[in-house]
């Protein structure tokens, strides 16, 4: 036996040593433990609507809403994280379908959640027992913790797209679950929720009302993000660049009591680009899941394209450059998982340099 | 010479031996300097528009506008204060009178300014040359350091109040004044100023804007200030008991960057109580300023009690306690110098226990 | 074909047009996505040092440390994760290894890390081209992206753990890694490093030192913390009541610029229980590995319990009950990510009630 | 009567009405009330040691130190500040003087302390029960409402300074006192004080403790502030610029908490300057007081020069530049209401531009 032969095999003992002992060196795993730049499993890709809207229609058929499924919501499922309902790493997206007058039962969990609104009206989600409508364009927020429930108040099925941050809270070991009641807590239909009655006075707030954590304000609607986001292109061509870039304009949706992110581990905004704007290319740490609101574009997603329009949902994994052209006026909502890397010193962003962005 | 009158002697020559040394003892001093509890030296004080208006008036007659003076403002002197022309010794307060056409050159200071008006329309404050429609009802900011001018455009008369830290500022050494150009930076008029075009969507913020330490949205209007009241008194009926207490309402200006004061070193408030209502008598530290928006009320300030309607204004010193009872109801402008004993650790409060408040 | 088969052929049709569409229904993984409470793949579990520290050795005559592989770390992997190198899902912990006069080369990563030293001495770890040694009972900090290498200037090998946060970056694909230059910066071993004669005075920093995320002060010497448990078992023993529990002393190591964990992702301890101190059961969220530095315990991870001693490595999954009762007295390090679920308001804590606790 | 006449005698009555109601026009006294830049009424001014000692020791003889009085206290009372005790417009500073074996008693006041010692030993402060050893070159805190008493053990009389917020706390009406007991609850005479024991570990935190507005760490020891200066001034010997300037060292006492200031109110600093440096002229908005701890120096107070020697105290008015330069190395501590400008948002800074300054 050469000495050759004798290293390896002390060698190969070594490692089955290793694996006896649960262990595993760094020195046959650190480029892919560690590489040089972030290699995401997860793939650039777009799921349409044109495909996601009739099969939500078949499950409403098909699949009643009760307990234990507890909703009807179909996740997008990343081609690079086969067999995981994530539509990124961090980020589960979903359509959700509400047959005519079907309920979809109360519960709660540490799970923060969104609901978007890409068309319909008749369906009320009650946060909490506070009954908030849900309406084209608009952004719903649940809380960690707040128990919810929805419920179609019409003879017409309404879907929407579901967002949480059900995989960071699983690989983190952290989901809390627990069923609420199983008949409804109140079947009122109001217009405007308690939420925003409360909260939605710009720039007031209730004396004595404490911070919290997630936004107080609960229901964003439609008409307000589109005249912030009219407002900014005109204060743009008034000569006020207050745009994210030329052309672009951009808003965030936030927390009264803080100025932050409206829900603690998701950021949720709305860009609007002018016809034949092409963002300036970008690629940041963390991933997003996109939904084209209104018109139609051409997303560059790393050696990819894609052209997307009204329904169609995106995901942009981490680090991955991302660029969108818009051929018509394109209106797009945006979520992602940024708090975290901001909470957590991780943040990280490259993007080519523009010319008159300012925001006062 | 006995030894006490040797006593005495020396005594008296240590201390004048400490005058001319530019030393004070504290053992003779320590009571005032040190007090048991809070003893102002401002007093619990009215100021009546019937009153202040008409000599408004007269200086708009007798004295111009201009460069030096720069403003029409008549403060309010605490008569504890004699001499100085402090509501409180932290807040200034003034009625400010522009007359049709009129101009108040334009300036920055460090001292925060803010202005609320009781009644009138026409003039615009140009605030870093984004010029702000003033009506009844609204509170308009001048951040620290931001140029600003006022110009009447219309050919009546309009007066405001203006609350500004002055007192505070002066007494920190810390205020700084720079002339602006003489000329108006702008004459127009527009309904909506920028920054409300911005900043004046419930919850939703530019991307990209930076954190702010005085408020970005610089006009809180009145139709807003109304809505968020009634919601809350509505609230309260409905049985979500948002209120302060049974019966008064109330909301703070905020900074929708940070939820914070809308201002650095004043905090301002709006207060709506239903006739009849009582607030639960309250001291704090620090001091206040108020000023009846509209309605009629009995104020108890320690032991005066005083009977206040529309425009009158009222100095609540430190610690002083004090209460307010609607005849009618009643609405109040509040602005006090709360911030500044946050940020210092010195905020105390007393009050009755009041039931059933909850603000979500 | 009955309607109930009709229905199952249509079901089936329905999830196989979800799989071919990339989705995946709710309604059949709720309960694995969304449990109760937290189920942790990782399992409580115990390494020995006594099948370490030869692991290491003869890893030490059959592995050089080079470029590429960059350290001889071994590190433990969970039995609950299999095939990945992760103690616990957010936690990698290794032994490393440096043989006489060998040098491990610059390199530096987004991933935080430090080191704790069970044993010896010798090796000085050069971060940012300050050499810090490393002796028993010491924590070292490598902050996120701080270049850093190791020499062992001494004529025997030094063993010691890693702490990195490698597994939680890896899921946020947030990592970056950069080659430093191939020869050590410095062969400099002075007894203490610079950052410790700038930060290692209590209480003191140097005027205009900006704050820093992670500790500018990154060796916390052993008789620091061995005094500081000394003093907390003192203070007790004296009627002041400062420990965690009776006879249960604990040191968080923290960051002198904002008094909050040493490191953004991890937080880092040292316990010391008095022999025969039981500590109360307690589950948290989040996930910690412990190492016993000096004495014997017993440790009951949920239904198991093991006995442990010096070195001997414990990970703690998710909400998995756990108490240490301690045969002799017993030092313990430990290491959690506790840090992550404070920023994303994911913490949850449930303990037995302890007497007696007070810390001023 | 001329127009003229009339006018004046108009103009002469709206002021005569102004005063009777309480009232001040802004346009008759603006220019004082907001100058361009501060005018503090407070002026440059040295103490001497050698004149405020003996007058201390006068004191001792003449004045029994008892209730009411509370402390044998002498304040520098600045002489732009007339008939006030006060520094500067927010500091009162004042040395302290005990003779044998007595006793200032027992109290609690809103107001903020520390406790500087020039020389001499053998007095211990009690702090909430806790005896402080109080000596030559440490600091000690007295935090916001926390009882207090001193007592001398010794057969020497001792002096020291103190250094309150008594003017800030007084202009803001938020003075709270209280006596405490007659006897002093405790005469034990420990060398360390239990908080030293809890927190003065570099570092190191007990874990559970809270975070405090004030340092829970209460004492500062010479030693400590010596090392950290030497420490500084070798870094720059050997390459790494870590001083404030060339030959300018300087730590500032924090609160292991948070890292800020180790007092709410007040700022504190330890400077030491080699011989022959001079410091950069500075302004700052804010106020300071110096004492020179050691050596001699030239001090450069707006047009003003001194020179200075161990003891010797200097106040320093807002906006006023200065400069130090040492004759002999010089050692000189420095207290200020920076903190209160930070939170405020009045921080302002003029700085001649130094070379070299690096701080890691």
């Amino acid at each position: 036996m050469t000495t050759l032969e004798q290293d390896q095999t002390a060698l190969d003992e070594l490692y089955s040593d290793f694996s006896a002992a649960n262990l595993i060196p760094l020195w046959t795993t650190r480029s892919d433990l560690m590489p040089l730049s972030p290699r995401p499993a997860a793939v650039p890709y777009v799921w349409r609507w044109s495909e996601l809207y009739p099969l939500a229609q078949r499950s409403g058929d098909l699949v009643p809403v009760g307990r234990g499924g507890e909703r009807r919501a179909i996740a997008l499922a990343n081609p690079g994280l086969p067999g995981r309902p994530y539509a990124t790493p961090t980020l589960w997206a979903a359509i959700q379908y509400l047959g005519p007058r079907e309920t979809a039962p109360s519960h709660h969990h540490t799970q923060t959640a969104f609901r978007f609104v890409i068309d319909g009206e008749g369906v009320w989600t009650n946060v909490e027992g506070d009954p908030v409508a849900m309406r084209r364009g608009d952004l719903l927020l649940t809380p960690s913790w707040a128990f919810h429930e929805h419920q179609n108040t019409s003879d017409r099925p309404m879907a929407w797209i579901d967002g949480l941050d059900i995989p960071l809270v699983q690989q983190l070991d952290a989901g809390f679950f627990e069923f609420g009641p199983d008949k409804p807590g109140t079947t009122a239909t109001p217009d405007r929720s308690r939420n925003e009655r409360l909260w939605g006075h710009p720039g007031l707030r209730p004396i004595g009302a404490a911070d919290q954590p997630s936004s107080p304000l609960m229901a964003y609607r439609w008409a307000h993000t589109d005249a912030a986001l009219t407002a900014q292109l005109e204060l743009a061509d008034e000569g006020y660049p207050t745009t994210l870039e030329p052309g672009h304009a951009g808003v965030r949706y936030s927390n009264p009591t803080t100025g932050g992110d409206a829900l603690v581990t998701m950021r949720t905004e709305f860009h609007r680009l002018r016809a034949g704007v092409r963002t300036a290319p970008r690629r940041i740490v963390g991933s997003a899941v996109w939904q084209v609101f209104d018109g139609e574009a051409t997303v560059t997603l790393g050696e990819d394209r894609f052209t997307v329009k009204k329904g169609d949902l995106f995901a942009v994994p981490s680090w991955c450059e991302h660029s969108i052209e818009a051929s018509t006026q394109a209106d797009l909502f945006r979520f992602s998982d940024e708090p975290v890397y901001d909470a957590l010193g991780l943040t990280r962003l490259a993007q080519q340099a523009v010319e008159g962005r300012e925001v006062r």
